[in-house]
């Protein structure tokens, strides 16, 4: 008897969990790798689950499902939306939804598993499975690394993951060379000087000192990085203060920084640091701002010869002109962590989730990035078909794409 | 035997509530007044107590005297530091601590309670004692008034209140006319569009719609309000987001507004409504900010002759020069709603709490302004002596001065 | 046979001349002078002339007038608006307006030592008539001193002065104290690198730098000066660049500072070199930006008592209640350099140059401030009458009080 | 006996011309031309030059060069330095340099058509030279279309032309498709309220309206543009006001933008816009902001097939390996228009004009975009060798590739 897909899908949705607190989801994937027959191992790198699945001689491949959900209240409207919260790194208590779709690469994962497994006899080797927290935090695969994966595991000869997009259901986007950004999250701190609200010529003021590094770090995309590249300076959350009439001490600023490799790195920080510290200085800060990195994405760069095998596989499961270039994402993924401390090819994929007629009519409209809700929006739905059928192929594809 | 005020003051600094959740304040100030021999009512506009003392025919005097605090995190360093924390409005556990002196307040009170019992047979008239809530909130003052106080009190001749603040001990502030700014606590909550931080271009950035907001609104100080008035737009909080990489949907800033009189009021409001519409509009929103005025505070304006009067008995009662002319305050208070409903003069000082060497110190070396903890300073704490002494002298002289 | 002043008025009107440039100003004015019998002595201080009426014993009192016009258009529309035209000091062609009025002084003084000339007999000592160039540049005072004045004429008893200003016509404004603000002109020059504007990563963009610089002085005003004082931060110019698709490398900043006393000059220059300095940090810029003072203007503080007796006499003369405390005044003068060099009191007053039917609907229409052109307005035009008669009156009478 | 090309260069250099005012630039050119036995039609768009050399039957090629030169100071310190002055459209006098390298496009077009006509029995067809003015107002080649080129010359088969640019000297750069970015230049002008600079309530202070707009239109680069597209806002003048003390009526911005397609110039001039609509509403400017669009250049899209043909051919002229796809240019060009009227093929090539050694040091001290001068740069130099003769190769070999 084959597992529920659709029933497992809406249950992780339903119950999203935070980054390195997915015990749940940990736990019902174990589960389901465990009665498919695997080796498991769970609580790799906190939360995460190994699976093996060895199968006689051959290569060794690691198939990578990101699983933790985010701080995000969900508006969908779906009878299954998440109504969940939980308590944050900073412990207050938020929302939680699957606003990146995670949910749909563990529901895709196990049933590529469970088609693999029936599948047993037509090809050998071994399969990993890494159902990895804490994607959202830049953390997780370091996390599983830490714990020692690449001594205690068979190496692999290639890496492989999948993220569910708005794409079209039934799409498949992946291109060699370089696939999605790399990433910085900082968090700087700025320290200004407290006080009545009536009394700012006593203070200084960490609002205002903010609100200035906001707008000048604009004009670090606008006028310093080479409009030809991909560059982006995303402060994503700002907090000061508690009431309209106390200047608080304090402003924080949480930044997302992308950009396409290293020289373009050590340029985008050095004017973070420059700007913030500049304006910290217009307002005659008194004590230096902080720095913190949170984490650090590198390059998704898919390899060119196993991302050519992959497509080539996808277009024969998935049927000729299914498979496209969605070009460069200025978004950011950890997955490549596994490849590159293994030395190893990645190839990452995007598959689509939007109803292919909603999708046709938001183009035709010209509205495709207004209308269709994008990851970590609050709308953010994949269809459940057959975005789940198309992930369960593509992966157990790719899969034996390397192990036949 | 007499109060110990040195013990009552550092209880109620050792025990600062927020406002409106001032029950053991209130508890404690009520036994006080009741073990005086008063009339006391309490929960009174929620949390406020009233006090009565009828000693034979005369005048009726109102003697106000707040009791919350604040939720700011003692820095102090005194033994007698608070660690207490509380639930604020939006439901988050934070510090408090006695940031503006309302536990000075409440104990010189009590001490002029005590004195002026004592000194009974000496006048004649009615005392009422008001201990109120949330003068931090602007809502205290008509929360007690809400309660009926004007039918169900004798009528007050005057309205008396006093405020601890960063003059030196022993000397006291008082002016006839414009005594502080009036001010309007209002919270404005910008519309973006959320999305992932790697996609600016597919969102409505609410930080940036921000940033730009709290930019253009120093320019109505700037630019907009006459250089020789009173004039403040202070943005005391502002939030947004919750992570890095995700871009949230909505901002909310809490601005604080100081102005001398309600043709500034008008002028002041229209200009923050306009900057904080065109700003939105600037970001191309789809949908409009909302304002929500927290709290009116009318402009505290000193009656010309009772003011005088209270000065020079002041000025007899502890000793020539220790009066003087502070200027306006740009602060506000919502004592004067008891005088307003009333249709009754009023008459509200300060007095000094800076150790007076201190005081002078920090003049000669031209560090007043940065070296003093202002009002609402995680740092703000008078010295007990004489600050206690004074503030029980100053408010028994004054109430005997309309009831001798 | 009078002079006709009505005439001398609108041909002034009608040739305005810029800072040290009043050649033909400066010659009328002389040729008045001399025909009125006094001592003349022109091109002091480049274009300043002085007249010396000698009337037997007594005090001295030096009356000045300034002479100056502006570089504005003129859109009033009036018969005799101005045309002219003339060469800035960096050498740019300009339109030129008596937008500050000083036209009617240089009328007024006439008129006024006509009078004093026909009324000779009635009183004793000597006048001294100061015909001063560019007040507009803060610079016209200090050149016609350095010139040797103090050593020259006769020594002063009182520095009068008069400007006209958008009270009604008919009404005098002064007040012992402080009557206007101190001011200096500073420019700045910020150092970027240009390029070509399709290609800003390769430059360091100094219009960005600019605006940032010209939000962030805003603060000045908003943030660190004490609400309560008088403090002002205009940037009047800026300048930056000749085409859209080049970047300059260069961009100038204006800026006009207004503050109450020394102290807060201190303060206020401190604050704009910290933010220029940071602006330019924050930009990256390979250069310090510079700072050049244009001028430096004292505080106009009139003697108390001579101030007194100006306004006794003047109400006198003008019919009770024309003589009010206008407030002090954000607008800043160099006649003060006159008294304070010679170290004797100064009276300067205003006197009203608009209709008085036209100020009282505007004041009961609350646009008092939006509907009076003010001066520097290229549309401030006072009525003439009866400005002028007052103007002639006000200042005769002020001599005389101190030489009867 | 052949032209002495560096004297040429040298001339070209030390007396350039402002747009549509290249009258002895063109005279030289038409000189020379003549000289080489082609027709030549001057004057044509106001100052342009078309030169025909009918060499038998085969097809029509359209070679251009522009020829006008830029309001900039030249500061290379080279011996040829420019030291000219003229008038620009406002009537100012301003500095001139050939910081585009236009002279070096002449030079190279005239020693390529002397080699034409040199090897005149090797080719058959006609050549038809365009010598283009004010290509930096993005104008002159919609003048020369304008005065009726297309009917009165032999119809292009293709359009060629190239541009000098900071590649080493030797090295070709073209790509097939989008290889210049389209552009607008417009023109701002936002209206205030002028004044006093002292009375800043008084007025609607056009220079903070210009700075906060220039801070917010870096948002639409940093946040509305896809950032995996070229885009660019570049604010390349800013002007308001005359003197510190006098708060002007207006401000005046010229943008330069920049963009890749039709569809995003829609959203980009849509979002400039709404951006400098928005920040006049938020001054409460009382009237609207006025827009007007200087020039609009399309975008440069090297023809396919005829870019390979052309780049083969350059490859055999000046060794392998020379010709490098230098990506997409945010800059703009407006030779498209011949190529866009006529319907046919446009190849577009640029030429480096940096020393190989310097240009290689740069690279190695990775100061490629700070130290070596772009285009449009006061301190842009090509070496006069072998740019001169790579030009004059590269102009020669395109046009006999479509002639042989």
């Amino acid at each position: 008897m084959s597992i529920d897909l659709d029933a497992l899908y809406r249950d992780l949705h339903q119950h999203p969990e935070l980054s390195f607190q997915e015990t749940r989801t940990a736990g019902i994937a174990a589960g389901h790798l465990r009665d498919l027959g695997l080796e498991v191992e769970d609580s790799v790198g906190i939360t995460g689950v190994v699976g093996i699945l060895r199968n006689g001689d051959g290569p060794v491949v690691w198939a990578r499902a990101d699983m933790d959900a985010l701080p995000v209240e969900e508006l969908t409207g779906l009878p299954y939306a998440s109504t969940a919260t939980g308590i944050d790194p900073d412990g207050n208590t938020v929302p939680i939804m699957h606003a990146c779709g995670h949910d749909m690469h563990v529901t895709a994962m196990i049933g590529a598993v469970e088609r693999l497994v029936a599948e047993q006899s037509a090809w050998s080797g071994t399969l990993v499975v890494l159902i990895q927290p804490a994607e959202e935090y830049g953390a997780g695969a370091k996390a599983m690394l830490d714990a020692g994966l690449l001594n205690r595991l068979p190496k692999p000869d290639v890496v492989l993951g999948q993220h569910v997009t708005p794409l079209p259901a039934g799409v498949i986007g992946v291109r060699p060379g370089p696939q999605m950004a790399a990433a910085d999250g900082i968090t700087v701190t700025l320290h200004g000087r407290g006080g009545h609200g009536s009394r700012p010529h006593t203070t200084i003021d960490p609002v205002v000192m903010a609100a200035a590094t906001v707008m000048r770090l604009q004009t670090i995309a606008s006028r310093e990085l080479d409009p030809r590249e991909v560059g982006v300076v995303t402060v994503g959350s700002i907090h000061a203060g508690t009431k309209s009439n106390i200047i608080p001490a304090d402003a924080t600023l949480a930044l997302s920084l992308r950009y396409p490799d290293d020289a373009a790195r050590a340029q985008i920080i050095a004017a973070v640091e420059r700007v913030v510290r500049a304006e910290a200085a217009a307002s005659g800060a008194e004590r230096e701002p902080e720095f913190r990195t949170e984490h650090t994405l590198p390059p998704t760069i898919n390899d060119a010869e196993a991302t050519a095998r992959v497509t080539a596989a996808l277009e024969r499961a998935l049927g000729e002109g299914t498979v496209i270039d969605p070009g460069m994402f200025t978004g950011s993924e950890d997955v490549s962590w596994f490849a590159r401390d293994a030395g190893v090819p990645l190839v990452f994929w995007f598959w689509g989730g939007v109803d292919p007629e909603v999708f046709a009519q938001a183009k035709a409209a010209g509205t495709l990035s207004s209308s269709i809700p994008t990851n970590h929006s609050a709308y953010f739905a994949p269809v459940m078909h057959p975005t789940i059928e198309v992930g369960v192929t593509a992966m157990a594809t790719a899969v034996r794409e390397f192990l036949d």
